[in-house]
Protein backbone atom coordinates (compact mmCIF):
# COMPACT_ATOMS: atom_id res chain seq x y z
CA UNK A 1 0.00 0.00 0.00
CA UNK A 2 3.01 2.36 0.14
CA UNK A 3 2.69 2.92 -3.57
CA UNK A 4 0.17 5.04 -2.46
CA UNK A 5 2.50 7.49 -0.98
CA UNK A 6 5.18 6.96 -3.87
CA UNK A 7 1.96 8.00 -6.07
CA UNK A 8 0.84 11.11 -3.97
CA UNK A 9 4.81 11.98 -3.94
CA UNK A 10 4.66 12.43 -7.47
CA UNK A 11 1.64 14.30 -7.62
CA UNK A 12 2.75 16.69 -5.07
CA UNK A 13 6.02 17.40 -7.02
CA UNK A 14 4.17 18.44 -9.83
CA UNK A 15 1.99 20.91 -8.08
CA UNK A 16 4.92 22.40 -6.61
CA UNK A 17 5.98 23.84 -10.24
CA UNK A 18 1.88 24.86 -10.85
CA UNK A 19 0.55 27.84 -10.56
CA UNK A 20 -0.09 29.30 -7.30
CA UNK A 21 -3.64 31.00 -7.79
CA UNK A 22 -4.67 27.29 -9.14
CA UNK A 23 -2.98 25.15 -7.16
CA UNK A 24 -3.34 24.98 -3.34
CA UNK A 25 0.05 22.79 -2.91
CA UNK A 26 1.80 25.69 -5.33
CA UNK A 27 0.28 28.29 -2.53
CA UNK A 28 1.80 26.59 0.13
CA UNK A 29 5.34 26.76 -1.32
CA UNK A 30 4.54 29.89 -2.07
CA UNK A 31 4.20 31.66 0.86
CA UNK A 32 6.93 29.02 2.48
CA UNK A 33 8.66 27.40 4.84
CA UNK A 34 6.56 28.68 7.89
CA UNK A 35 3.42 29.18 6.21
CA UNK A 36 3.61 24.75 5.50
CA UNK A 37 5.24 24.57 9.17
CA UNK A 38 2.24 26.26 10.56
CA UNK A 39 -0.44 23.94 8.64
CA UNK A 40 1.56 20.54 9.89
CA UNK A 41 1.44 22.28 13.50
CA UNK A 42 -2.31 23.02 12.89
CA UNK A 43 -3.09 19.44 11.47
CA UNK A 44 -1.52 17.79 14.21
CA UNK A 45 -3.79 19.56 16.59
CA UNK A 46 -6.35 18.53 15.05
CA UNK A 47 -5.39 14.81 15.07
CA UNK A 48 -5.19 15.14 18.77
CA UNK A 49 -8.52 16.66 19.22
CA UNK A 50 -10.00 14.00 17.00
CA UNK A 51 -7.98 11.62 18.88
CA UNK A 52 -9.73 12.10 22.09
CA UNK A 53 -12.94 12.37 20.62
CA UNK A 54 -13.02 8.94 19.75
CA UNK A 55 -12.57 7.97 23.42
CA UNK A 56 -16.21 9.10 23.66
CA UNK A 57 -17.71 8.37 20.43
CA UNK A 58 -17.64 5.21 17.54
CA UNK A 59 -17.26 7.37 14.80
CA UNK A 60 -13.30 7.72 13.85
CA UNK A 61 -14.21 9.62 10.49
CA UNK A 62 -12.71 12.96 11.70
CA UNK A 63 -9.35 11.02 13.22
CA UNK A 64 -9.10 9.57 9.48
CA UNK A 65 -9.31 12.50 7.91
CA UNK A 66 -7.30 14.57 10.32
CA UNK A 67 -4.39 12.23 10.22
CA UNK A 68 -4.63 12.04 6.36
CA UNK A 69 -3.90 15.83 6.53
CA UNK A 70 -1.39 15.67 9.12
CA UNK A 71 0.44 13.05 6.93
CA UNK A 72 -0.49 15.21 3.57
CA UNK A 73 1.01 18.11 5.09
CA UNK A 74 3.91 16.66 6.64
CA UNK A 75 4.59 15.41 2.84
CA UNK A 76 4.37 19.03 1.39
CA UNK A 77 7.14 19.87 4.02
CA UNK A 78 9.70 17.56 2.96
CA UNK A 79 9.00 17.86 -0.78
CA UNK A 80 9.54 21.72 0.04
CA UNK A 81 12.95 20.94 1.70
CA UNK A 82 13.85 18.33 -1.16
CA UNK A 83 13.31 15.31 0.78
CA UNK A 84 10.53 12.59 0.23
CA UNK A 85 8.63 9.83 1.73
CA UNK A 86 11.35 7.44 0.75
CA UNK A 87 13.63 9.08 3.42
CA UNK A 88 11.64 8.94 6.36
CA UNK A 89 10.41 5.03 5.29
CA UNK A 90 14.03 3.84 4.51
CA UNK A 91 14.51 5.03 7.94
CA UNK A 92 11.64 3.39 9.68
CA UNK A 93 13.28 0.22 7.83
CA UNK A 94 16.61 0.60 9.22
CA UNK A 95 14.89 1.39 12.89
CA UNK A 96 12.84 -1.91 12.49
CA UNK A 97 15.09 -4.36 10.36
CA UNK A 98 12.29 -4.16 7.73
CA UNK A 99 14.67 -4.48 5.18
CA UNK A 100 15.63 -8.44 7.00
CA UNK A 101 11.91 -9.19 7.70
CA UNK A 102 11.07 -8.69 3.76
CA UNK A 103 14.28 -10.89 2.91
CA UNK A 104 13.05 -13.41 5.57
CA UNK A 105 9.35 -13.48 3.86
CA UNK A 106 10.86 -13.41 0.24
CA UNK A 107 12.92 -16.53 1.56
CA UNK A 108 9.66 -18.39 3.30
CA UNK A 109 8.27 -18.36 -0.08
CA UNK A 110 10.89 -20.24 -1.85
CA UNK B 1 9.49 1.30 -0.73
CA UNK B 2 6.36 -0.63 -0.66
CA UNK B 3 5.02 -2.52 2.09
CA UNK B 4 7.03 -0.75 4.42
CA UNK B 5 4.14 1.17 6.31
CA UNK B 6 2.38 -2.91 5.88
CA UNK B 7 5.12 -4.59 7.44
CA UNK B 8 5.43 -1.94 10.47
CA UNK B 9 2.09 -2.14 10.89
CA UNK B 10 2.51 -5.91 11.63
CA UNK B 11 5.35 -4.94 13.31
CA UNK B 12 3.46 -2.65 15.86
CA UNK B 13 0.54 -4.78 16.33
CA UNK B 14 2.30 -7.82 17.55
CA UNK B 15 3.92 -5.52 20.08
CA UNK B 16 0.81 -4.42 21.17
CA UNK B 17 0.69 -7.87 22.98
CA UNK B 18 3.92 -7.64 24.11
CA UNK B 19 5.03 -7.10 27.79
CA UNK B 20 5.37 -3.65 28.82
CA UNK B 21 8.61 -3.60 30.22
CA UNK B 22 10.44 -5.28 27.28
CA UNK B 23 8.43 -3.62 24.44
CA UNK B 24 8.48 0.27 24.09
CA UNK B 25 5.30 -0.04 22.02
CA UNK B 26 3.64 -1.84 24.70
CA UNK B 27 4.37 0.48 27.17
CA UNK B 28 2.83 3.14 25.66
CA UNK B 29 -0.45 0.93 24.85
CA UNK B 30 -0.62 0.42 28.67
CA UNK B 31 0.11 4.40 29.94
CA UNK B 32 -2.89 5.15 27.91
CA UNK B 33 -3.99 7.48 24.87
CA UNK B 34 -3.15 10.49 26.65
CA UNK B 35 0.65 9.60 26.82
CA UNK B 36 0.57 8.51 23.32
CA UNK B 37 -0.67 11.83 22.17
CA UNK B 38 1.53 13.65 24.22
CA UNK B 39 4.61 11.59 22.03
CA UNK B 40 2.38 12.70 18.87
CA UNK B 41 2.71 16.44 19.96
CA UNK B 42 6.04 16.07 21.22
CA UNK B 43 7.48 14.93 17.91
CA UNK B 44 5.47 17.37 15.61
CA UNK B 45 6.95 20.36 17.83
CA UNK B 46 10.81 18.63 17.30
CA UNK B 47 9.87 18.02 13.62
CA UNK B 48 8.91 21.90 13.37
CA UNK B 49 12.12 22.97 14.82
CA UNK B 50 14.24 20.47 12.47
CA UNK B 51 12.53 21.43 9.67
CA UNK B 52 13.54 25.12 10.60
CA UNK B 53 16.81 24.48 11.07
CA UNK B 54 17.52 23.00 7.67
CA UNK B 55 17.06 26.65 6.71
CA UNK B 56 20.25 27.51 7.93
CA UNK B 57 22.42 24.15 7.20
CA UNK B 58 22.78 21.45 4.33
CA UNK B 59 22.51 18.65 7.14
CA UNK B 60 18.81 17.00 6.69
CA UNK B 61 19.80 13.99 8.91
CA UNK B 62 17.78 15.63 11.93
CA UNK B 63 14.82 16.40 9.74
CA UNK B 64 14.56 12.83 8.52
CA UNK B 65 14.76 11.40 12.02
CA UNK B 66 12.26 13.69 13.78
CA UNK B 67 9.21 13.35 11.01
CA UNK B 68 9.90 9.17 11.58
CA UNK B 69 9.11 9.41 14.89
CA UNK B 70 6.26 11.68 14.27
CA UNK B 71 4.92 9.20 11.84
CA UNK B 72 6.14 6.24 14.39
CA UNK B 73 3.83 7.42 17.15
CA UNK B 74 0.84 8.39 14.59
CA UNK B 75 1.35 4.94 13.57
CA UNK B 76 0.42 3.74 17.56
CA UNK B 77 -2.07 5.83 18.09
CA UNK B 78 -3.87 4.49 14.89
CA UNK B 79 -2.93 0.81 16.52
CA UNK B 80 -4.40 1.87 19.94
CA UNK B 81 -8.14 3.31 18.43
CA UNK B 82 -7.94 0.23 16.03
CA UNK B 83 -6.81 1.96 13.22
CA UNK B 84 -4.12 1.27 10.77
CA UNK B 85 -2.46 2.85 8.22
CA UNK B 86 -4.16 1.89 5.24
CA UNK B 87 -7.46 3.76 6.53
CA UNK B 88 -5.09 6.85 6.02
CA UNK B 89 -3.98 5.69 2.53
CA UNK B 90 -7.42 5.14 1.12
CA UNK B 91 -8.95 8.74 2.67
CA UNK B 92 -5.51 10.22 0.31
CA UNK B 93 -6.16 7.61 -2.41
CA UNK B 94 -9.95 9.02 -2.60
CA UNK B 95 -9.10 12.83 -2.25
CA UNK B 96 -6.51 12.07 -5.08
CA UNK B 97 -7.94 10.31 -7.28
CA UNK B 98 -4.87 8.31 -7.13
CA UNK B 99 -6.58 4.41 -7.50
CA UNK B 100 -7.54 6.54 -10.78
CA UNK B 101 -4.29 6.75 -11.40
CA UNK B 102 -2.96 3.29 -10.34
CA UNK B 103 -5.89 1.85 -12.81
CA UNK B 104 -4.52 4.24 -15.47
CA UNK B 105 -0.63 3.23 -14.84
CA UNK B 106 -1.49 -0.28 -15.03
CA UNK B 107 -3.34 0.07 -18.42
CA UNK B 108 -0.16 1.70 -20.42
CA UNK B 109 1.64 -1.62 -19.04
CA UNK B 110 -0.64 -3.60 -21.11
CA UNK C 1 1.42 44.70 35.74
CA UNK C 2 -0.40 41.73 36.36
CA UNK C 3 -3.24 43.84 36.59
CA UNK C 4 -3.42 43.62 32.78
CA UNK C 5 -4.64 40.33 32.80
CA UNK C 6 -7.37 40.59 35.57
CA UNK C 7 -8.72 43.76 33.40
CA UNK C 8 -8.58 41.12 30.51
CA UNK C 9 -10.25 38.86 31.88
CA UNK C 10 -13.25 40.94 32.74
CA UNK C 11 -13.12 41.94 29.03
CA UNK C 12 -13.31 38.60 28.02
CA UNK C 13 -16.14 37.50 30.63
CA UNK C 14 -18.21 40.29 29.34
CA UNK C 15 -17.53 39.22 25.57
CA UNK C 16 -18.56 35.76 26.28
CA UNK C 17 -22.39 37.33 26.70
CA UNK C 18 -22.11 38.64 23.43
CA UNK C 19 -23.41 38.58 20.12
CA UNK C 20 -21.41 35.87 18.19
CA UNK C 21 -21.71 37.82 15.20
CA UNK C 22 -20.39 40.86 16.62
CA UNK C 23 -17.41 39.75 18.92
CA UNK C 24 -14.39 37.27 18.04
CA UNK C 25 -14.62 35.84 21.35
CA UNK C 26 -18.33 35.19 21.63
CA UNK C 27 -17.70 33.55 18.31
CA UNK C 28 -15.09 31.40 19.63
CA UNK C 29 -17.16 30.44 22.41
CA UNK C 30 -20.21 29.85 20.14
CA UNK C 31 -18.09 27.31 18.06
CA UNK C 32 -17.13 25.31 21.11
CA UNK C 33 -13.96 23.70 22.94
CA UNK C 34 -12.61 21.94 20.08
CA UNK C 35 -12.15 25.33 17.84
CA UNK C 36 -10.56 27.41 21.14
CA UNK C 37 -8.23 24.46 21.64
CA UNK C 38 -7.43 24.88 18.06
CA UNK C 39 -6.69 28.18 18.15
CA UNK C 40 -4.48 27.90 21.28
CA UNK C 41 -2.64 24.84 19.26
CA UNK C 42 -2.43 26.87 16.09
CA UNK C 43 -1.33 30.01 18.15
CA UNK C 44 1.75 27.69 19.81
CA UNK C 45 2.96 26.96 16.40
CA UNK C 46 3.05 30.57 15.18
CA UNK C 47 4.66 31.49 18.71
CA UNK C 48 7.70 28.37 17.95
CA UNK C 49 8.38 30.11 14.81
CA UNK C 50 8.73 33.15 15.82
CA UNK C 51 11.48 32.35 18.14
CA UNK C 52 13.25 30.08 15.86
CA UNK C 53 13.22 33.23 13.42
CA UNK C 54 14.68 35.48 16.47
CA UNK C 55 17.93 33.50 16.04
CA UNK C 56 18.37 35.18 13.15
CA UNK C 57 16.85 38.59 13.08
CA UNK C 58 17.23 41.60 15.63
CA UNK C 59 13.61 42.09 15.08
CA UNK C 60 11.47 40.46 18.11
CA UNK C 61 8.16 42.06 17.21
CA UNK C 62 6.32 38.93 15.72
CA UNK C 63 7.49 36.55 18.65
CA UNK C 64 5.94 39.28 21.07
CA UNK C 65 3.06 39.26 18.73
CA UNK C 66 2.13 35.63 18.76
CA UNK C 67 2.99 35.07 21.94
CA UNK C 68 0.33 37.72 23.16
CA UNK C 69 -1.86 35.47 21.07
CA UNK C 70 -1.22 32.26 22.74
CA UNK C 71 -1.52 33.72 25.99
CA UNK C 72 -4.82 35.45 24.88
CA UNK C 73 -6.44 32.40 23.62
CA UNK C 74 -5.28 30.52 26.75
CA UNK C 75 -7.30 32.75 28.40
CA UNK C 76 -10.64 32.09 26.32
CA UNK C 77 -10.39 29.09 26.93
CA UNK C 78 -9.63 29.11 30.81
CA UNK C 79 -12.90 31.50 30.64
CA UNK C 80 -14.36 28.91 28.92
CA UNK C 81 -14.31 26.24 31.11
CA UNK C 82 -14.72 28.43 34.10
CA UNK C 83 -11.57 29.28 34.85
CA UNK C 84 -9.66 32.67 35.06
CA UNK C 85 -5.78 33.97 35.55
CA UNK C 86 -6.20 33.85 39.36
CA UNK C 87 -6.20 30.11 39.11
CA UNK C 88 -3.12 30.27 36.88
CA UNK C 89 -1.55 32.33 38.83
CA UNK C 90 -1.86 30.90 42.34
CA UNK C 91 -0.61 27.57 41.17
CA UNK C 92 2.87 29.70 40.14
CA UNK C 93 2.97 31.59 43.33
CA UNK C 94 2.75 28.38 45.28
CA UNK C 95 5.38 26.63 43.04
CA UNK C 96 7.81 29.47 43.56
CA UNK C 97 6.64 30.75 46.79
CA UNK C 98 6.05 34.09 45.75
CA UNK C 99 3.51 34.65 47.82
CA UNK C 100 6.72 34.03 50.73
CA UNK C 101 8.35 36.48 48.69
CA UNK C 102 5.71 39.18 48.54
CA UNK C 103 5.54 39.13 52.40
CA UNK C 104 9.34 39.52 52.99
CA UNK C 105 9.36 41.87 51.05
CA UNK C 106 6.74 43.76 52.49
CA UNK C 107 8.19 43.53 55.62
CA UNK C 108 11.93 44.95 54.06
CA UNK C 109 10.01 47.82 53.25
CA UNK C 110 8.72 48.53 56.79
CA UNK D 1 -2.77 38.65 41.42
CA UNK D 2 -1.04 41.71 41.31
CA UNK D 3 2.61 41.60 40.12
CA UNK D 4 3.06 37.49 40.39
CA UNK D 5 4.33 37.43 36.82
CA UNK D 6 6.79 40.60 37.73
CA UNK D 7 7.97 38.43 40.67
CA UNK D 8 8.02 35.15 38.47
CA UNK D 9 10.32 36.89 36.02
CA UNK D 10 12.45 38.64 38.30
CA UNK D 11 12.80 34.56 39.73
CA UNK D 12 13.61 33.20 36.33
CA UNK D 13 16.38 36.28 35.83
CA UNK D 14 18.46 35.16 38.51
CA UNK D 15 17.64 31.57 38.04
CA UNK D 16 19.07 32.36 34.81
CA UNK D 17 22.53 33.03 35.92
CA UNK D 18 22.54 30.11 38.45
CA UNK D 19 24.48 26.78 37.93
CA UNK D 20 22.76 24.58 35.36
CA UNK D 21 23.38 21.26 37.46
CA UNK D 22 21.16 23.00 40.37
CA UNK D 23 18.67 24.98 38.73
CA UNK D 24 15.90 23.47 36.45
CA UNK D 25 15.83 26.97 34.51
CA UNK D 26 19.79 26.96 34.07
CA UNK D 27 19.47 23.95 32.82
CA UNK D 28 17.05 24.78 30.06
CA UNK D 29 18.86 27.80 29.26
CA UNK D 30 22.20 25.67 29.18
CA UNK D 31 20.44 23.11 26.82
CA UNK D 32 19.38 25.72 24.32
CA UNK D 33 16.55 27.49 22.45
CA UNK D 34 15.03 24.44 21.06
CA UNK D 35 15.17 22.52 24.34
CA UNK D 36 13.27 25.59 25.24
CA UNK D 37 10.77 25.54 22.53
CA UNK D 38 10.09 21.61 22.82
CA UNK D 39 9.29 22.31 26.03
CA UNK D 40 6.98 25.21 25.30
CA UNK D 41 5.36 22.56 23.04
CA UNK D 42 4.88 19.89 25.00
CA UNK D 43 3.44 21.69 27.96
CA UNK D 44 0.70 22.85 25.33
CA UNK D 45 0.05 19.47 24.03
CA UNK D 46 -0.26 18.68 27.57
CA UNK D 47 -2.47 21.61 28.38
CA UNK D 48 -4.89 20.02 25.20
CA UNK D 49 -5.43 16.70 26.60
CA UNK D 50 -6.25 18.20 30.06
CA UNK D 51 -8.52 20.36 28.85
CA UNK D 52 -10.33 17.70 26.31
CA UNK D 53 -10.76 15.83 29.86
CA UNK D 54 -12.57 18.46 31.54
CA UNK D 55 -15.34 18.21 29.59
CA UNK D 56 -16.37 14.72 30.96
CA UNK D 57 -14.73 15.42 34.43
CA UNK D 58 -15.41 17.98 37.34
CA UNK D 59 -11.79 17.89 37.94
CA UNK D 60 -9.67 20.92 36.52
CA UNK D 61 -7.36 20.43 38.75
CA UNK D 62 -4.29 19.14 35.78
CA UNK D 63 -5.84 21.71 33.42
CA UNK D 64 -4.58 24.40 36.00
CA UNK D 65 -1.27 22.38 36.59
CA UNK D 66 -0.27 21.85 32.85
CA UNK D 67 -1.52 25.87 31.77
CA UNK D 68 0.85 26.89 34.66
CA UNK D 69 3.57 24.98 32.68
CA UNK D 70 2.78 26.59 29.48
CA UNK D 71 2.70 30.09 30.77
CA UNK D 72 6.38 29.06 33.36
CA UNK D 73 8.02 27.94 29.91
CA UNK D 74 6.49 30.80 27.74
CA UNK D 75 8.25 33.12 30.00
CA UNK D 76 11.88 31.06 30.64
CA UNK D 77 11.29 31.57 26.31
CA UNK D 78 10.37 34.90 26.73
CA UNK D 79 13.73 35.42 28.89
CA UNK D 80 15.84 33.55 27.04
CA UNK D 81 15.53 35.58 23.84
CA UNK D 82 15.35 39.07 25.99
CA UNK D 83 12.30 39.73 26.30
CA UNK D 84 9.70 39.60 29.70
CA UNK D 85 6.04 39.02 29.91
CA UNK D 86 5.63 42.96 30.35
CA UNK D 87 6.04 43.11 26.19
CA UNK D 88 3.22 40.82 25.93
CA UNK D 89 1.04 42.55 28.47
CA UNK D 90 2.02 45.92 27.18
CA UNK D 91 1.13 44.19 23.69
CA UNK D 92 -2.44 42.96 25.11
CA UNK D 93 -3.29 45.96 26.68
CA UNK D 94 -2.53 47.94 23.06
CA UNK D 95 -5.16 45.36 21.55
CA UNK D 96 -7.69 46.00 24.16
CA UNK D 97 -7.44 49.68 24.87
CA UNK D 98 -6.80 48.26 28.56
CA UNK D 99 -4.38 51.51 29.56
CA UNK D 100 -7.23 53.33 28.70
CA UNK D 101 -9.74 51.05 30.90
CA UNK D 102 -7.22 51.98 33.49
CA UNK D 103 -7.19 55.55 33.08
CA UNK D 104 -10.46 55.20 33.22
CA UNK D 105 -10.99 53.46 36.01
CA UNK D 106 -8.68 55.80 38.29
CA UNK D 107 -11.00 58.54 37.27
CA UNK D 108 -14.19 56.96 38.49
CA UNK D 109 -12.63 56.73 42.31
CA UNK D 110 -11.69 60.39 42.29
Amino acid sequence: MTDTLRQLAEVLEQRKQADADSSYVASLHAKGLNKILEKVGEECTETLLAAKDCQHSDDKSDLIYETADLWFHSLVMLSHLGLGPEDILQELERRFDLSGLAEKAARQHT
